[in-house]
């Protein structure tokens, strides 16, 4: 009567998504403020206050059978125009509006692009730790799913490994910089070496291996980091973005595909971007959160609450003993499990009232997620219960 | 490079967006106000006032946090609540809130329904004329797709050809009522004869064969037509809503599917449609949207203006000579086509500034679609035109 496979997604949501649960469950027993939840990505800072403006003067001055009325399917013009405009100006690409497909979000923007991409056989490449919902994705659009491991040191791809795994049925590798989970930002010499990589490949197998820059928190970094375009790296990239992270509207739902100019069959390729949104269901982005994102580009939240808690975090889970990757990114911080079952690590983790993601979700053994899109005073009243999760293990004293 | 049905899907929008365009072009060339634009069903009315208060109240007064933050995948839950409520009050329905899941407008509610659907070598069946995306949202579920014929005469389901056309891999049957492109409302009987054949046919077949209502158009009717609730008839059936129409919010991409309660495993039935949701890349149904509708349960856009248009232009076209099947609901009319070939029509009414959809796009030949939801002064404007091409099929003097 209905789909094995749907039912199977639907019945078992993610890990990460049954640990919120059991968080929201705990916050009813014992208090909210006992319970330290570092699950979710959900982003805690507000969005900046010229989102509420600009969303108060559309609806005072434009015409709401406009402004809430369909726009065409790859998103207003004039706001793919705006994008465009910034995307140019920030990154020294000469993308063009045509070049832009507006989407309901990241989610979105990658299976749509699996979609438009996926011919029979095809499989993708990404990295581990990765983002879950790719492999759901992957198989939802058709195709195979790989994973290549990172450098535990530094946690940038692994490129002979990537090399060795790479195979004529491979149609993209999907890089996702800055990094869920483990907040490592790719670097403009990963950059340049995995291009090589992908050029070497492509011209070995005479046909282009795409690029997936799945960038949601391209504008979640601190201290000097800055985060490799890597459309200007390589030719057959195309980006996925959304504002979920960057204005904190996650469940708006907007966000958008850019095809580069100089992709093969770019043409081609952007009209089976458009194929797929169809064929999707997607008829255009939220009409009215298009115009919003268009007026905001280049603001971001304060990210400095981030970068307050990230350091907070880092500096006192070091002092007590834990292995923590530097977190140059997103709102994420990946610490090693100090026992090889990192699903046992963060069991016991749950004994303190703490609420951490084992990596095994990831694709990854022996590490644990922390989201630390929370208030720094949850910050602050954690860490006495991370001391003394370090301390059972005999990490301090 | 790219998937060639995507391809094809992207490169070739519908002929309406092709008519919608040409329409664009020739104002531009002509002015807009000699050109008189039928194509396209974008509701013209604004939305009620109630939605810009609802919008302004809930940005000054909500956590933006909150306000713009994931929901959980299928709606919120007060806001689910909300909708069942409504809907049980005005249906008499026995709904819970876990009945119910927020989408991103009709398109989505079907692709995802028919998703969570598909078993291999399952199909679907609809009564022409239909929806033209509906064979492309069954393709793209991976399932068959066959059409009925209704009765020329009222546009009633022919229920013999429905019988016959029934096969074991009948997975459902999709009625949209009003419907887009006739107008056509079924009616309490065609109800209650359609169920019984469903019915007999389950029995027969040993599975149900689901019952899908695609109902945007629920709301606009005119006189006192009354829109039977399939969910009352027929217990295997899933409702699939949207507010495009009924609050004229069609670029908000806003809606849900109802699963009925009296639904043989129901519980599965609904965890399929998460996990469709899901493996589509619907991560939830936009945040800020989903609290608008669901303080505006029971509103609807002005449907006094569409009503007056249809008896402006149903009163002139049958003075003319036209033969216009009766338009109980929606805002379309449906014309027969004075000549075998509707396409050819649609071209003759091109050469008086007339842009019509041949029926063809609905899998029905002989007939065009006039969508009214323009303005009133375009219509009257139009009708001298309208007067001229009947001349030129010698209709009247």
């Amino acid at each position: 009567m209905y789909s094995q496979s749907m039912y199977e997604k639907g019945a078992s949501p993610s890990k990460i998504r049954d640990l919120f649960e059991y968080g929201n469950r705990r916050k009813a027993e014992i208090g909210a403020d006992k319970v330290f939840d570092f699950s979710i990505g959900n982003p805690n800072v507000p969005a900046p206050p010229r989102v509420k403006e600009v969303m108060m003067e559309l609806l005072e001055n434009e015409d709401p059978v406009v402004l809430h009325g369909y726009t065409s399917a790859a998103g207003d013009p004039n706001v793919r125009q705006a994008i465009c405009d910034y995307v140019n100006k920030t990154h020294g690409t000469t993308l063009t509006k045509d070049h832009f497909y507006m989407t309901c979000g990241a989610a979105a923007s990658l299976e749509i692009t699996l979609r438009a991409l996926t011919e029979e056989g095809d499989e993708f490449l990404t990295f581990a730790p990765f983002f879950p919902e790719y492999r759901v994705f992957a198989e939802s659009a058709g195709a195979g799913f790989q994973t290549v491991a990172c450098d535990p040191q530094d946690f940038q791809p692994d490129l002979s490994e990537l090399k060795a795994k790479l195979t004529p049925h491979t149609k993209g590798v999907i890089v996702n910089s800055p990094n869920n989970p483990s907040g490592a930002v790719i670097s403009p010499q990963t950059a340049e070496k995995l291009s090589e990589v992908l050029r070497d490949k492509s011209a070995e197998y005479g046909h282009p291996i795409v690029l997936i820059a799945d960038e949601p928190y391209r504008e979640l970094v601190y201290d000097d980091v800055t985060v490799p375009y890597l459309m200007n790296y390589y030719d057959d990239t195309i980006v996925c973005y959304s504002y979920s992270k960057s204005l904190s509207l996650p469940g708006e739902r907007i966000g958008y595909i850019a095809v580069s100019d100089r992709m093969k069959q770019e043409r081609e390729v952007y009209l089976a971007i458009c194929g797929a949104g169809r064929s999707l269901g997607y008829v255009c982005a939220p009409s009215m959160m298009q115009r919003v994102v268009a007026k905001c580009q280049g603001l971001t939240s304060d990210v400095s609450v981030y970068r307050e808690n990230r350091d907070i975090l880092s500096k006192a889970l070091t002092e007590y003993g834990f292995r923590v990757v530097r977190p140059d990114g997103a709102f994420y911080l990946f610490v090693e499990a100090p026992e090889p079952d990192a699903e046992a690590f963060g069991e016991k983790a749950k004994e303190f009232e703490l609420l951490l993601v084992p990596s095994d979700s990831f694709g990854l053994t022996g590490y644990v997620r922390i989201s630390y899109c929370v208030s720094t005073e949850m910050i602050k009243n954690s860490l006495p219960a991370f001391k003394k999760l370090a301390q059972s293990y005999g990490l301090c004293e």
